[in-house]
Parts: structure tokens; C-alpha cells; sequence
């Protein structure tokens, strides 16, 4: 340990944390716009993400379940945050003004009468209140209270909003987009490394943690996400955790990562055969290689995810792909992990600049063998951008 | 790197992964019992944890916005999995055999057809189905589609089952407790060395990340939770980021970690001053630190949440606490950073062995200085026993 603030220090050349409050009344007034469209007079939020993405308001906390936070974006003026009182000093550090507290955990009133005359106030024009309700969202909060919140304030309706947010969100800014690549470039040189430790013999648990700390020290605040399979000329699970089982030869292991930088994700992943790959595999990896470029090929404005779907489809099934269980060849990527849109058949969201998207294209290759490959684009106005130094052409094989 | 692996390699004596199928039997009896005396037909689960304790399946997937997950506990036989298909492989390596899988994320009906034949056939005879609603829980998925789900199920309706879950999930099992153990080892191991390298000067971003690589190098899985502020004499803040401020002489740092092992947390703190320390925050120390012996001792079965809570505050405000935002004195410890129950005064919780907590009394000094300190303990027979080894007495300085 002694020596290890001395590495950290080199890594200066990172993005600047957080972002100017310039960002933020782009962001709310780009909301307001599609909020007086839809004819909306409050947006009520409840996400750790959906929160930070209005206020800044930027914390480890909510991985704690206990109490609810509550953000309304009101049809004009700034966002009222209505949070417990252990979030205030963090709160007040924001561009939020407007900060209203409770002592939580409440038995009985959890915030919910703070946040009624909120609602009361901000929408007693239509009393029309949009929430995120739809596809990849979640309602932060007891659901018991939200029923009873529901039930009781009068002439204010909830409906889903999950459109506004998808819309704000899916287009990166240029400092969202900068702590992007800062990931990818955290866990892309540490994937790059892998072949100077990696070796048959080393337990699973091992490999996922000595990748860990590479990640931590090349740069990236978190390594959230790292899940991976191994097996015999192939593995068949890629969302599992490590099980304590030695890679050995011939074996195929993938790891796949969700680093984090100042929270924002990568989220790719990297394929190795220990010392030795079947022509089998190895065609495998080569078919899912030119799906991705494929993908590469097609990304640019105006052309949809379902497009981007289709032009590695194709060449996935042209190179004997069985099927695959993921349901998807790549996904948006941002605060989350995984956000919108999804390279479906059926998603038509239009690319856009600014939209940082995963290609993933993974494929069957034989009975309980997947192979499956990602990495992270932006779209730019006149096709797209790396923001992970692409994988090598062909698998990998560590000695 | 080169020598990262033989550095791990030493972390031999950390506790099985994963539970014998006869733990999941015993959990599910549990819960079948309760569920009788409630009248439940099923009980409908939606989040990570909660699957979890049911039926073993552990993923970071869920991490993933994207897809709904399903568990349903009937009131006789085993649960039924209805999920995703990327999960399916990871699924059937647990003990839940009836697992039903749809390709997701589809557009229309994303697994809910499937929920809800499921729930016909499994509540049939009360159209009673248990659901998380109440406090500390939250619904993962769509809410359009649980209100679709509610409005459409003839003759079923959902209701509060959370008594049920905070019963049976407060109480840990041996094998439960040795995973929070060895997460506090590893944790504590590294709090233990921080005086060896903290220094003035150092940014806190580099705090951080050293402090994360050393919990890793130690033995846990994942550094999943770190939060902590910094300032003259005292820090105002213990939910926020690095600031990339740098420590000064002077400064008292605390650094708040939930450490994993095995899907199971950790969650304590420690404090250092830089260089020197007032006597205000030197006597604030000794004060949380005679609290949480305080709480030591009042921590037995038998003994309420609320008598921990008033043991402790009240060592807190003889003492000359100004104050606490926190809302609380600790809280229950588990799959979640934070669990049931919650150490207020309003918690009327009896403790009964088994139960993991932490001890967590905190108090502002002064304006805008605040001093929080935690362990973590297991409920036993005969009183408590700690998880952590006990900080220090007196609030060390690191030189």
C-alpha cells in the first residue's frame, strides 16, 4: 500500500467532476418544453438518477433503502428537492434552492404530507403530474404510499412521463460524454492488461478482484458491474458471479464490466481463451467482431436501433448463430448502467447525435457456448465514435 | 500487478459461497407458515434481495434497469421463477426447478402474461397475493404494468406483506452471519492500515481509491458503498462523493464503508484527524464512542430498538450533542446496507438473536461539525457480539 497514492497521482489527465449549473437550466428548461407539449405541470421523481440527472445531487446513498427522495420538477421555476434531513448539507452544495426536509425514517409520515402541498401548489393548473411509469423505470418509494398519496390528493393525476425523461436522457451532453470515455478508458487499459496476469490456474474470484483493483487504479472511481463466465471452449452465463472454479486450459472466459467515473458508466466486455480456442470459437469471436462493425457501419443519424439490430442480426446469422438469450444486441448507456434505447427489432428510436450507445452482438455458437462482444459509440452528426479501443480482431489467447 | 494474484492467494479462510439447498427449504417453511397465519395465497417478489433469499439466484444484472424479475412463493411447494432468458442458465444452478422465461425486453408484455397465470393458478383459493409494500421496500417494475396486472386479475388482490419479509430477513442464519463477518475483516483490515499511508496533502478522490483497492486486497468482493467528508475540525457532510479536495492539517476525515462478500454487507465507519485534533472534537469522539458502549450493552434479546436508541442518545445529549440529522442510531444489516429495523425512538423491534445490526450514534458538536461512529454487531443468547473490531478509544491522529 505504501506506494499506491504515488500511482494514483498519474492519473491527472481526468475529466472535471460534476457539472456547471449551466447544464442543469438546459437540461430543466429542454424539460419544461416537452412537459408544456404533453401539457404536464409537475414531474415527480423519485430515482437516484432521474434526481441527479435535474439537481447534481450526487450520492452513494441511495443504495440504502430506507427513505424516499423526492425531486418535482414544477412547469416553470427550478426543481423543489423534498428530502430527508441527513441529504440536506449534500443537497445544498447544488444548484437547488428550494430544499424542503423531514427527519427519516418517519413512523407514519415519510415525507408524504411535505410532498402532497408540494404537488398541491405546483400543479393546481391541470393537476396533471408525470412520473416515470414505463419501460426501465421503477417507483422509488413504498408503494403503500404512493397508493395512499394517489388516492387521497384530489384533483391531481398521475401519468406517465417516461417519454420526457427517455428523450432528455438517451442524448448525452458533452461532459456526460467525457466521463463516459474516461471509464472506457479506465477499464479498456485494464482489459488490456489482462493478458500480463491472466493465467490457467487462477481462480475465478481471483481474476475478478485482481481486474478490480487494475480498474480502481487506472482511474475509475467503481467498478459496480463485473460479471463473467468461464468454460470449456466456452462459457454459457455472462450475468453471473464469480463461483470459486479455476480457469483451465482451453477454457474461454469473459469479463464484463460496468466501471463508473463520476457517475457515469462504461460498459463493455472482453473475451480470452486460456491457452488454447477451437476453430469453432474462434470463428465465433470473428462472426461477433463483424457484427460489431457492422453495427459500427450503420451508426449514424437517422437510422434507428431496429436498423442497428438488423445489420448485426444479419451477419450474426450468416455466421451460424444458434440464438441468444440476451433479447437484445446493445443498449444505451449513461448514469445507468443500461438505459435506453434497446438495439431491438421492434425499438425505432432514431439515432441522434450525442446518443452513447452499447453494440453487443452475442450469439450461440453450440450447445451451452455463447459468445458475446460490446463496445461503447457515441453517435456523432456524421456517424460514430469508438469510445472503447476496439477489441482485437481475433480471440485473444492467454498463455 | 505481476504479484497481485499471490497477494490474494492468501485469502484462503473466507466462508463458503453461496447456502446448502436446506437453508432455502428452511427459509421457505418459514415463510409458508407465516403466510398461513396471514391468509396469503402467494407471495409476489420483485427486487434482487428478495429473489435472493428465496431462491439462492445472485447477479449484479441487477444493475440493469431494463428487465422486470419475478419470484413467486406459493403458499405450499416451491417458488416459481419467472424471468428474463438471459437469467435462465444462472437460475437453474440454484434449487428453484420450476423456472419460466420469456425474451425480454419485449415491447408489449414483458413477462406479465406470464405473472399472471401464474398468480391465477398459485392464488386461486383467497385471490390473496402478499407483495413489499410498506416501508424500506420498493416495487421493481413498470408501474403501468402493475397497475394493468391489478386492474386486470379478476378476484386477486395484492396487499402488504412486508411484516412477513422483515420477519424472516432480520433474523440471520450462521452462514448469513459469517459472510457479514468476513466482510467487517476485510473492511477493518483496511481501516486499520490507513495511518500507514493518509496523509495531509492527499486528495480525497485518492483517499478513496486506495482505501477501495486495500478493502479488495483483503478479501471482499466488492467495495460497493464509500461515502465520507473532510474538514477543519470536522466534516458536515457523511453522504457525499469526493470532493477532490485535498486533507489538511487539521482536518478530521470520516470514511463510511459497506464492503461485500458474498452478496452480504458490512457497514462502519472510521475517523482520523490530520495531524492534530481540537478538544471539542476529541470529547465529541469519546462521546459516540461511549454511546455505541452504551448500545453494547443494551443490546440483548429481549431489549427493544427504541431502548438501544435511548441508551445511546442518551449518552449523546449528556454529552452536549446540538443534534442529529441522521434520524437514527443504526440500523438492521444484511443482503441491503441497510435493512429493518431502524434504532428511534418510535422502533419497537425485539431483538432475538440472529439479528445483525449496526450501532451508529452521531451527534453535531458544533455548527456545521458532526461525529458519527459505527459497528456492527450480531444479536446473541446471552447480550451481543461485535462483527467489527472495536475502533479506538480516542480519536486517532495520523501524523
Amino acid at each position: 500500500m505504501v506506494d499506491e497514492p504515488a500511482v494514483l497521482r498519474e492519473n491527472k489527465n481526468q475529466p472535471p467532476r460534476g457539472f456547471p449549473d449551466a447544464e442543469f437550466e438546459t437540461r430543466l428548461s429542454k424539460a419544461q418544453a416537452l412537459m408544456q407539449a404533453e401539457n404536464f405541470d409537475a414531474l415527480l421523481l423519485t430515482t437516484d438518477e432521474n434526481i441527479r440527472y435535474f439537481s447534481g445531487f450526487h450520492t452513494q446513498f441511495f443504495q440504502s433503502p430506507t427513505r424516499p427522495w423526492f425531486l418535482i420538477v414544477p412547469k416553470s421555476g427550478k426543481p423543489i428537492a423534498i428530502i430527508p434531513g441527513i441529504g440536506a448539507e449534500c443537497m445544498a452544495r447544488t444548484w437547488i434552492e428550494d430544499i424542503r426536509t423531514w427527519s427519516s425514517p418517519h413512523p407514519t409520515d415519510d415525507g408524504l404530507s411535505l410532498l402532497a402541498d408540494a404537488l398541491k401548489s405546483c400543479a393546481a393548473s391541470t393537476g396533471r403530474v408525470g412520473m416515470p411509469m414505463g419501460a426501465e423505470t421503477a417507483l422509488r418509494m413504498p408503494l403503500v404510499d404512493f397508493d395512499r398519496l394517489r388516492a387521497d390528493l384530489d384533483g391531481i393525476r398521475f401519468s406517465d412521463a417516461t417519454g420526457i425523461l427517455k428523450k432528455l436522457r438517451m442524448r448525452k451532453s458533452e461532459r456526460e460524454i467525457e466521463k463516459i470515455a474516461h471509464a472506457c478508458r479506465g477499464a479498456g487499459d485494464a482489459f488490456a492488461a489482462v493478458p500480463d496476469w491472466l493465467a490457467a490456474g487462477m481462480v475465478d474470484t481471483e481474476i475478478f478482484r485482481a481486474f478490480k483493483i487494475d480498474c480502481l487504479r487506472r482511474g475509475v472511481d467503481d467498478v459496480s458491474y463485473l460479471v463473467g463466465g468461464a468454460g470449456p471452449d466456452g462459457y454459457n452465463d455472462i450475468i453471473a458471479p464469480p463461483s470459486g472454479r479455476p480457469v483451465e486450459p482451453g477454457d474461454i472466459l469473459i469479463l464484463d464490466t460496468g466501471c463508473i467515473y463520476d457517475g457515469y458508466f462504461c460498459d463493455f466486455d472482453r473475451n480470452f481463451a486460456i491457452g488454447s480456442a477451437s476453430d469453432l470459437s474462434r470463428s465465433a469471436y470473428e462472426t461477433v467482431y463483424r457484427a460489431t462493425d457492422a453495427g459500427l457501419s450503420a451508426a449514424r443519424p437517422g437510422a434507428t436501433c431496429a436498423d442497428l439490430f438488423h445489420a448485426m442480426q444479419d451477419v450474426l446469422e450468416k455466421g451460424g448463430a444458434l440464438g441468444n438469450d440476451v433479447g437484445r444486441l446493445g443498449h444505451g448507456l449513461g448514469m445507468q448502467m443500461t438505459e435506453w434505447p434497446s438495439h431491438t427489432g421492434f425499438d425505432e428510436t432514431v439515432l441522434v447525435p450525442g446518443m452513447v450507445l452499447t453494440l453487443e452482438p452475442g450469439m450461440s455458437y453450440a450447445p451451452g457456448k455463447m459468445m458475446v462482444h460490446e463496445e461503447n459509440i457515441v453517435i456523432r452528426e456524421d456517424g460514430c465514435e469508438l469510445l472503447t479501443r476496439r477489441a482485437a480482431p481475433e480471440l485473444p489467447i492467454v498463455n
